[in-house]
């Protein structure tokens, strides 16, 4: 409860800094753009990147307000890929409203999508400096290499849990492990302390998505604001499905593969695939994954000696609690 | 003739360092993305952004062969934004050969884009620093303010020569400036240097643009590689028909704006718009707008007094009558 509030009162500041940056770019840029960049930065979002980079940078002894601004980088960069990524799969909807690409159309959003890009590279670039942009641009190349990744298993649907984990670090999980290890190098952490945040980011980053996946399935839309169901739909191999057809007998396997295989009977199973998922374990064991990676990301997070230290430990710790029980 | 055999030497060099990172690329990356890449970069191109850099470069004393590796951001980021506008244009083709998003399709171009500007942004953070990488997201983000403005103008058709120029620097220009500045920079050149070499650039480009828009009409589409009338038939308003609308009177310009307005009579009537254009001197007065501007260009660079600098300032002159006189 203590964490939700902080979770929201770091996100208000984080779009405050991000309201004043758009009033500043609006004095030289096209209207459109400006509205544009508005409307898909501004269409809520619970700030966790940026949260993650504060938070890393105080467990580092940050005391400075400038980590905000750079802190904004990793939303910038974050919705860039989103509007990409709804061009990408056609999605005409994102949080419950018309996503960019159905708001202002194929030009804008990609326009818009670049524009971003370049803007959160600047600002790590000028505020965290050429270490914390080489890691960042690490993260964003790891993105695309993801998306490829991810292009390329969604041909075949047999997809091993070493694939599923590849395209979740580059899509995901290296942007979160960079917004913690970028925060604790702007804190003043060592090599050692910085990598140790990436490492704790990363390992938090894939539980993250593999809540999602669990979700997707046994979440309560209600709560979620997504369709349950909606991975099935899209024929999304997620580690539930790829832990339950690793175990499934050779009829279930051929079942749960033949529906995936057709869109018309993805749209009509959703039942019999959770029926399937379940009784191979596949919910109960990806969970147990997420709880697994949850251990190596506290094991990872550095123990400093001062009381701020402390403080920030106890917060992220928190964090991870909530990544893992959140229910939307 | 000495200047052709010189850039075409300088492309070699740049393809060879790209064709290197990209081998280097290929040990980490999805085979799909790197053959994207090869495809998008290796299909022609005389390489004048990088051979500008270098250029640049030399003129303030740099004799160290990494700035070659510099120099290719710009043509990973030229590529970039050719991919992203071929999807923006809906244009099937791209130097005679298919574009990138219609021999891979959507997602892949999108992402192919993305991850150059990400590479693009990293190599010059690398190599040039942190001045340089901000004079290269400031070009950037001008590229996607210039397409902005661009998109608004094709709503209306009539267009100011400063609108104009506004969208060829955002879209050209600035980042020849930014690829002759940043050359300074790698090169030791201080702030006056580098300024004045930008200015140079910045009217290079613009005058490059307005010989675009001249061979648009008046080129020879065996030498091109374009069919003429190219921008007629997709509604652009250019330097020698914004011309022509100012000063043609109140029939003409009725005349004009209707074809402009009406895809159909644009693809018809190529003959009745090059004599409109021709009919108020928009040619010849758009090609003295481009020798201003080569003349203001050949008056911001700098003069340095060593051999070396001399050499390469002749060059930069060359290539000045270059752009003037090309017809292709």
């Amino acid at each position: 409860m203590e964490l939700k509030k902080l979770i929201f009162e770091e996100a208000a500041k984080i779009d405050e800094v991000m309201r004043l940056d758009l009033d500043e770019l609006a004095a030289e840029l096209d209207p459109l753009l400006i509205e544009i960049l508005n409307y898909g930065l501004f269409s809520g979002g619970k700030r966790i990147r940026p949260f993650l980079t504060t938070s890393a940078g105080r467990l580092c002894g940050c005391t400075d307000e400038g980590i905000y601004r750079l802190a904004t980088s990793f939303e910038y960069l974050h919705a860039a890929t989103l509007i990409h990524d709804d061009i990408i799969d056609n999605a005409s909807e994102r949080r419950g409203a018309a996503s960019v690409v159905s708001q202002y159309g194929l030009a804008e959003a990609i326009l818009a999508g670049d524009f971003l890009h370049a803007h959160s590279m600047q600002l790590v670039s000028r505020i965290g400096g050429p270490q914390a942009l080489t890691a960042f641009c690490r993260a964003t190349m790891a993105i695309v290499d993801g998306e490829f990744r991810q292009l390329r298993n969604a041909a075949g649907f047999e997809q091993s849990e070493t694939e599923y984990f590849t395209v979740v670090k580059g899509k995901t999980a290296l942007l979160i492990g960079a917004a913690c290890e970028i925060g604790g190098m702007y804190g003043g952490g060592d090599d050692g302390i910085c990598s140790a945040l990436q490492i704790f980011g990363i390992n938090l980053g894939c539980a993250f998505q593999i809540i999602d996946d669990l979700l997707d399935y046994q979440g309560n839309s209600d709560k979620t604001g997504k369709a349950t169901g909606n991975d099935l739909a899209e024929g999304k191999m997620t580690l539930p499905v790829i832990i339950a057809l690793q175990r499934a007998d050779e009829q279930d396997r051929q079942a749960l593969l033949a529906i995936f295989a057709d869109p018309e009977a993805r749209a009509r199973s959703l039942a019999d695939v959770f029926g399937l998922i379940k009784r191979y374990q596949g919910f109960s064991s990806a969970r147990e994954k997420a709880e697994e990676l949850i251990d190596k990301a506290l094991a990872a997070l550095p123990v400093m000696e001062s009381q701020d230290a402390l403080k920030e430990r106890v917060i992220l710790k928190d964090l991870c609690t909530y990544v893992l029980n959140r229910d939307k």
